[in-house]
């Protein structure tokens, strides 16, 4: 077995260093593979256009938290999307920034210190906001558990409504009342069919008056012109996005200069190049044992 | 015993609700004092300049967490801060804000946006930085876990070096260490004799190159200049302010405006109404049984 390395540059070397205490093989780049057959999995962002040159491949693993950048696998190839709990801890990192940024009023603390103005804005407890948070997996539960235990009223909404962080969590027949008790909004989903522009007209209809929108998931998932048009009727107050759509932003585009929204450029998390390697190895050893593979994406849910 | 009340007046509807319902006596404002002998406790920000007007007065609240603003009390008299849970949550939700907004590069990003620039500064995550907190308090300590659950590297500074949060905590003998480790430095100390200036040029020399500063103490324990001089030479990379000095700030003051400094106006907690009212119910309470008071300031220390 040999995994093909086809993301950054910079990341090469630590991966060459992990693979080779391990002692597995690792092949950089595509002009560097002698053997295709060899090859039985793949790293890589965007998988090149045609895999029919390796006729043994098994596994291709995505660079990132999410898969929705992927083409579908041919059969018998299995999807795995990176592992890492670093990852997953600087997300909620930056949800927790955003969902405090926001209760707390930062947009117009720092629109007055450009007027030089001395002015208290409404302070307000952290329990009076309550928190729903669309996608309670594994960043989602992280994001609950931390701001829960900020004094949030956390709650959370999922595709099975399973239980997590000891909040309540709606499924698909609660999404009205999940949606009609979120002061503050966190979507923390993946992009699939069924979350593709999720956040439109229609839903922000359904939040609070004057609600706050924090989106760390994917940028296709938010109608920006609808959250605009929220805004504007004061459906929603404010909005803080590390995702946009469409992304990168353009420099011309309103939201950079809107008093109520904050972008920072898809920044949450960045991969640990040694966590990376290290999740790569352990999809290798399941796949040689036979056992499940560890960040499998289950082609039918696209997730 | 009787309390008089000379806070806010938008408090008072609050303060007669709860202290009738406790059937303890109180006084709003002091046109209304029939007989001062009957008033044995005062809830104040700044007290009256005559307090030999209350020949039995015991006791006198401050209505904040801190009690710099108070004179010397006259003999026979305690004085005790507001305790309140609520308000040293909120300072804490204020601290880790702003320590994740300087971590995570947010005035950069909020410059960017004024471009409409599309640009990722360095992501990285908590477990990377030393967060050193001087005060280990109420506030201190909670900030301290909250934080170190975050991932941050946290230590802490207080007068006694008392262990608190499970982090480590120095004293005055470790002063050096703890500076020299101290990569983003939160203050929450109470301003008294011993930190007035504590945050002055010699303090930010001993710091790591381009530390980070969160300020929520006290406004007087600020070099304004000195940090300015700080950020110049690269000592300091950022900071970000809830206290500042003087405060106000003058509309013409340079930190409004300067790119590394982020200002709110001293609106990290706000009291309220209701605990303020039960803590003082408290403190009378105490004063009857002769048990100690609760929030008492010891006059020696200066907190
Ligand atoms: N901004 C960034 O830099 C950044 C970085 C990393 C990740 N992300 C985003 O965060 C997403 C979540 O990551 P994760 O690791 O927490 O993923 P995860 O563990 O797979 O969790 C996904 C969650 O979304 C729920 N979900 C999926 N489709 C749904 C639907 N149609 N309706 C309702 N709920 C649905 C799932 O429900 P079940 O629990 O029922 O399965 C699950 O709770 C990623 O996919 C990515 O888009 C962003
Ligand atoms: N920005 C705001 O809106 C806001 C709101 C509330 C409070 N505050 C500020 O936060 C401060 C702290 O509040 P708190 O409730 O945490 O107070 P606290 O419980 O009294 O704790 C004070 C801490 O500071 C330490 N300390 C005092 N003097 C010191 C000195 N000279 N050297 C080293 N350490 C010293 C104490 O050490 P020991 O543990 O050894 O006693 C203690 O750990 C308040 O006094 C106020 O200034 C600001």
């Amino acid at each position: 077995m040999a995994l093909l390395f086809l993301s950054k540059p910079e990341r090469a070397a630590v991966w060459a260093e992990v693979f080779a205490e391990a002692g597995e093989a690792l092949v950089i780049g595509e002009e560097a593979v002698t053997d295709p057959a060899a090859i039985t999995h793949l790293l890589c962002w965007m998988p090149p256009k045609d895999l029919r040159r390796y006729p043994n491949l098994r596994v291709v693993i995505s660079a990132g938290a999410g898969v929705d950048q992927m083409p579908p696998m041919p059969q018998g190839v299995e999807l795995v999307r990176t592992l890492d709990p670093g990852i997953e801890e600087m997300v909620r990192d930056w949800v927790v920034m955003a969902t405090l940024m926001l209760h707390r009023r930062m947009k117009d603390y720092l629109a007055q210190a450009e007027q030089g103005l001395w002015k208290a804005q409404e302070t307000v407890h952290a329990r009076t906001a309550r928190v729903g948070i669309m996608g309670m997996g594994r960043i989602g539960t992280l994001a609950a558990e931390t701001l829960g235990a900020l004094g949030f009223r956390v709650s959370g909404w999922s595709r099975s409504g399973r239980a997590a962080a000891g909040v309540p969590v709606f499924d698909a027949s609660g999404t009205d009342d999940f949606l009609a008790q979120s002061d503050i909004l966190v979507c923390l989903l993946p992009l699939t069919d069924q979350t593709r522009g999720i956040l439109n007209a229609d839903l922000f209809a359904r939040l609070p008056a004057g609600a706050a929108l924090v989106h760390a998931g994917r940028g296709a998932q938010l109608d920006m012109d609808a959250m605009r048009a929220a805004l504007d009727r004061g459906a929603l107050r404010s909005a803080m996005l590390d995702v946009t759509n469409p992304e990168p932003l353009p420099a011309d585009h309103w939201a950079w200069r809107d008093p109520r929204v904050i972008i920072t450029p898809h920044v949450a998390a960045e991969t640990d190049h040694r966590t990376g390697a290290l999740h790569a190895l352990s999809v290798i050893r399941a796949t040689r044992e036979n056992r499940p593979l560890p960040g499998r994406v289950d082609p039918g849910r696209g997730y």
